[in-house]
């Protein structure tokens, strides 16, 4: 397999590295900025720095164009320009609507989308392993070839990834939801994830239509919410609140087989070095699996709140037991009621 | 020191035994829901199960009232009238407009707020550990008695809970808007904290006009995203996320002496029982102080992502080069940018 990655940035360079891990045996870069391809050339995530867009697309089988979202419909289609019928063509843009409207009836190109969240940037930052056990988003269309399809499926599975196949448009309506809406709350709520602006802003354009649904129908609920909280209807509130719940059931039971068994453990701990350590390892060599754990820094003197969760009641009483072993006073309780 | 409880669930037994261990000698107690008290006695949280209210605070220096948000005015001025001049009174309720209210011009009671979530209930889940590094609130008036004030910010104290005195109505527009808005904003996004409806239906109803303002400003900043994007205004965007980066740094700030020095290191991990002991251990040998720790399990198959912050970057440094040593591709990046 040769393998073209045109922008070796964090997520091009990490593909690099990736690839290169998975067996890839040429990987050949662009990067319109000589220090980026630099890096990423020294890092060993690209075999061969090109001087052209053109040599380095030239003979591959893939060719991967990890561009940013505002540049990628004009990159796609230069890659699609300087290559031949050899190459295949896909992107790794967080959008995928104007990319594949740009690329339409190209059967050449299929869209694609990692979803590996890093606020790191460029290829310093890369990582052989972002891609494990991502969902790898892909949007065949009609016009795409079946047989281009399974090699790009085949790649980005190589790469520990989980493709997952979606009609470009209903790709971006869900991104808005799980994605860009609720980024876009913590930013209306002053709380956000530190993010890097211009990234960001290229995102909400990209996708204003599905986000704009998206807010629209988030504050018809508030506006709902403003309603009854007016009208004082505890009957509304109960209703609302229930129906919540099941939401949240049923998003859980897709991370975890059997959600109603989840229990949920408190534990006040110092903020000192080693606390964790004698947590996990006590809870380890009783080997209790920690399905999801988090510690919760409130300051260096007030210490912090570690909340673990575990899978059904014995496995929470043994950890409890462990936990108060020692010297903590832990509190369980059911995820869900 | 006698303490009296009324209302012998989570908190109210909770508080029995932190008191116990900070020294209380004698613990008198009372609920309307004879099995309640009864598991609170067995549990060692109440000295003195008592038949009446009169009895339990019958000679008690302090009394805290821990009955359900829409039952405290009530109890309180029972509290109050059933007991003399000996007895400073409290509560612990979520919000504390109506209870101050009810009891104005009371020099003997002083409103209390010990925030200290946990989603169980009844005094078999009960923790003395629960206070421990809290904020509690309490509402002292203009009409409240400084030497009761000082007995009860020295017996919050002593319970490991840090005493932060706040106006009723201030305590009732902050709680609206770290917690109860989030809440209610978590119920809108379908995908709240698998809340007791019947106690989130009396707080947002208790406190919905601090909530109904809050919801209103944040409606405020919806619409004015969606005009922001309906007008593709790349200025605003930016300069919105420009100043949600702001606010956070400021509320990191709180949490953290040098939030500038935030590292973030990502790695991918399996889902086996010592995984995370064995990370926890290496970075604890080595002294390495984990700040914040969070996995994110995403399936059996796929494993989960563990994210911990740590401050400094040599120290982020040591902490990826001892994971990469484990065989984990870390990535590392700055919180705030």
């Amino acid at each position: 397999m040769k393998l073209a990655i045109v922008g070796t940035g964090l997520i091009g360079a990490s593909l690099g590295l990736a690839a290169k891990n998975a067996g890839v045996e040429q990987v050949s870069g662009f990067d319109p900025d000589a220090e980026s391809l630099g890096v990423a050339a020294e890092r060993g995530a690209v075999d061969k720095p090109a001087s052209s867009l053109a040599e380095a697309v030239a003979g591959a089988e893939l060719a991967v164009v990890a561009a940013p979202v505002a540049a990628l419909p004009a990159a796609i289609a230069a890659v699609l320009a300087a290559s031949g019928n050899e190459t295949t063509v896909t992107d790794v843009g967080s959008t995928k609507g104007a990319v594949c409207a740009a690329a339409a009836g190209e059967s050449r190109f299929i869209g694609g989308h990692p979803v590996c969240g890093s606020e790191a940037h460029g290829p310093r930052s890369a990582n052989g392993d972002l891609f494990e056990g991502a969902t790898w988003f892909l949007t065949p269309e009609a016009s795409t070839d079946p047989q281009r399809y399974r090699l790009l499926h085949g790649f980005v599975s190589s790469l520990g990834a989980v493709p997952v196949a979606v009609d470009p448009q209903a790709h971006d309506r869900l991104v808005a939801l799980t994605s860009h809406l609720p980024h876009a709350l913590a930013n209306a709520l002053l709380n956000q994830a530190g993010s890097n602006p211009r990234i960001w802003v290229d995102i909400f354009l990209d996708n204003r239509d599905a986000i704009a649904a998206g807010l629209a129908e988030h504050r018809r609920r508030i506006e709902q919410l403003e309603r009854a909280l007016a009208a004082g209807d505890a009957g509304f509130l109960a209703r609302w609140i229930g129906e919540a719940s099941e939401n949240r059931r049923r998003m859980l039971s897709r991370a975890y087989p059997d959600p109603g068994q989840l229990q949920r453990i408190r534990v006040h701990v110092p903020d000192r070095p080693g606390v964790l350590a004698g947590i996990t390892q006590a809870l380890g060599a009783e080997r209790i699996n920690i399905e999801d754990f988090e510690l919760q820094h409130e300051s260096a003197e007030r210490g912090g709140t570690l909340t673990l969760l575990v899978s059904g009641e014995d496995e929470a009483e043994r950890a409890r037991a462990l936990l108060e072993a020692q010297g903590y006073a832990a509190s369980v309780s059911p995820v869900l009621e």
